[in-house]
């Protein structure tokens, strides 16, 4: 029997895998599941999205151009003006989701053996691709205690070697829910400049930024043409996770033209998700106010809820639809297995993403739980009450 | 400014990128240019697929199932089944088209600086991820002279080495539309399991098979359930190469759990597509007799057009929409670009792929031509026309 390859064997899994046959038992046991475990909103795509699709006007479903209709780029640019952010038609390069994006940027900026900094906690899949492509991740620990804020930046000067060749931020961050300030964002601009670095800005959340803090997109920042990398999605912009359509947006080139390589050698990115990502960009203000006011609301009862359970603390997301809130647990792997295994209340149950999955070191996270506010209030309340009723209860908790 | 990974560099253009802008500029000038160049069919998408999509009956366009809809994935068992494929549901993976099931193969079966064997000319897309993924392919020449047959097995025993982990097939074959025959099967079967090699096996042409040869699936053959892994596409099967919806089939339960952490880690497959991909599947016979006498019709009249054109050669494919034609001239690539850019017939050109890109081995396939026959019969004899008067004036013809 042949091998596996060696990075097949290492490629991590998915945080939340362990988890998943021991929901499905509960399931199998009558036990309701809140999953604030997974970023799929329960929000519905807008009409025009849907509307779009029903009225398919072709009777043959060709091959897009490589980098995507140019209809559907044309309208991106579009977009991304209302942001203030200057981008032409050629420096967009439509992708298959948000992973196909960063996975095009990880082949054109990075060699296998070479280093990247990403601040930790970070979303899970950064670190699978980058196993699979042989680039190596440099953690930087941002901390619960600072709000996640962007760790200082000597511990960036500090990690840097020639091998480094690039920084990658999430912002607004998934799983912390953090965003980057000007003055953050400016000091990431200074290094990048210093040491000649990529800086690849996962902004897939950019329209969910709260208490009138305003997000800056890397794209803004003077002098970084041609550094910076700009990995996109309309998965959660507008509930559309399933079609796949994501975005590469660049200034610099060499990265587009590299990216085109690639882009042409998979032919083309999914046909019918770009037509329904196209219209959605013609959702009304009025689904994009529901939908930020949705979030927002229950941003809020989830964390005061969160708050007022013993032992237990959130900060306040400034953005995104994630949180990583503090458990009193001396292991949130177990805990999540067992409150799905081993626990209900008046039969309920909760799945959650344990906190280790999101740390690149070891021994982190360990009394953190990701949680995303996907589900709408009602279920975040019953929710709440279940991990509370929980912890009173589980025999893993701190002492 | 920060340097493009080598990977980005090493990264091989597709073969008829040059052209592109030639082929543009002649329709600028109002120039016909009949694309044989490509593998997008003028084919109809069967209606219950179309049907399917206008009839979506959904309000939030989620993430499908890692693998694909278990729905899909049942119903593909099925399609298997008709063919005498023996598959279960769990040994089938649903990708985002043929390309991502053989960049899953090439992650989990091979190692950077692993070597795979295969038989050339081959879809030149397979060396572009192949040099992504740091895979060197070692390729042995299948003869135009010997109808592109399989090379004689000792050729393979030859290039086999302690790096080798796996040969390469596709069949029938893109570009040459060769059908491997039971007995060629045969001999790859003992030499996959003398040396524990992969067998990956791309057969997304198996339905266009002619002249009453049989298509032989590798995973039928005895013994290797180990070995094989099988990409598909229902791309040119129900010409809907836009919405990306392909498949990695295997008995090897290891790479199929090693795929799934990739398959995890981009979230999942198309969902419009596969929806459409699903109802494709009850397309009526009389669309796959349709289509299959269609494109039986257009292979004979560009084989034997070609083949009245005086110094142009092709053999007769046995499968697939492809032939591999040999011109009178020196140096294909220059003729692909003269053609286009140069020459016009009662104001009509053409556009074809040139055989170099489809070796790995330097100078070969000079004087051979990619031809899809993807356009009408009337279309056909037209551009056939087009290629028999711009070779009687070519200058860089064969002395």
């Amino acid at each position: 029997m042949p091998s596996i390859s060696k990075r097949g064997i290492d490629m991590p899994s998915s945080p939340i895998r362990k988890l998943v046959p021991i929901a499905d038992d509960a399931k199998e046991r009558g036990i309701n599941v809140y999953h604030l475990n997974i970023g799929q909103p329960d929000i519905l795509t807008p009409k025009v999205a849907i509307d779009a699709i029903k009225n398919l006007d072709r009777d043959i479903l060709e091959y897009s151009h490589s980098a995507g209709l140019i209809e559907y780029r044309e309208k991106l640019v579009k977009y991304y003006a209302k942001f203030d952010i200057d981008v032409k038609k050629d420096e967009i390069m439509v992708t298959t989701g948000g992973s196909e994006a960063f996975m095009f940027a990880f082949f054109c900026c990075f060699n296998p053996g070479d280093e990247i900094i990403i601040p930790e906690p970070f979303y899970a899949n950064y670190s699978g691709f980058a196993t699979a492509m042989g680039i190596n991740i440099k953690p930087i620990t941002s901390k619960f205690e600072e709000g996640f804020a962007l760790p200082p930046i000597e511990e960036f000067e500090k990690l840097i070697t020639s091998k480094t060749k690039g920084i990658f931020i999430c912002n607004p961050n998934n799983p912390t829910g953090y965003l980057y300030s000007e003055e953050e964002l400016n000091q990431l601009r200074e290094i990048v400049l210093k040491h000649d670095l990529y800086l690849l800005s996962d902004e897939v959340y950019r329209e969910f930024c709260y208490d009138d803090y305003t997000h800056i997109s890397a794209l803004n920042l003077e002098g970084l043409d041609d550094n910076v990398v700009l990995i996109d999605s309309v998965s959660k912009r507008y509930s559309e996770c399933g079609i796949r359509v994501g975005a590469l947006v660049s200034r610099n080139k060499q990265v587009i033209d590299a990216a085109m390589k690639y882009a042409q050698a998979r032919l083309s990115p999914p046909l019918l998700g770009q037509i329904a990502a196209c219209a959605s960009l013609d959702a009304s203000e009025e689904y994009t106010q529901t939908v930020y006011n949705e979030y927002l609301g229950r941003r809020n009862v989830l964390v005061e809820g969160l708050n007022k359970i013993p032992g237990v603390k959130s900060m306040v997301p400034k953005g995104a639809f994630y949180t990583m809130a503090k458990l009193p647990v001396e292991d949130s792997d177990h805990f999540c297995a067992w409150i799905l295994g081993e626990f209900s209340y008046e039969n309920q149950t909760v799945m959650m993403a344990p906190g280790s999955g999101f740390y690149s070191s070891r021994y982190l996270g360990k009394d953190e739980v990701r949680i995303a506010y996907v589900l709408n209030e009602e279920d975040l309340k019953k929710a709440l009450i279940v991990i509370e009723k929980a912890l009173e209860v589980y025999p893993g908790r701190k002492q």
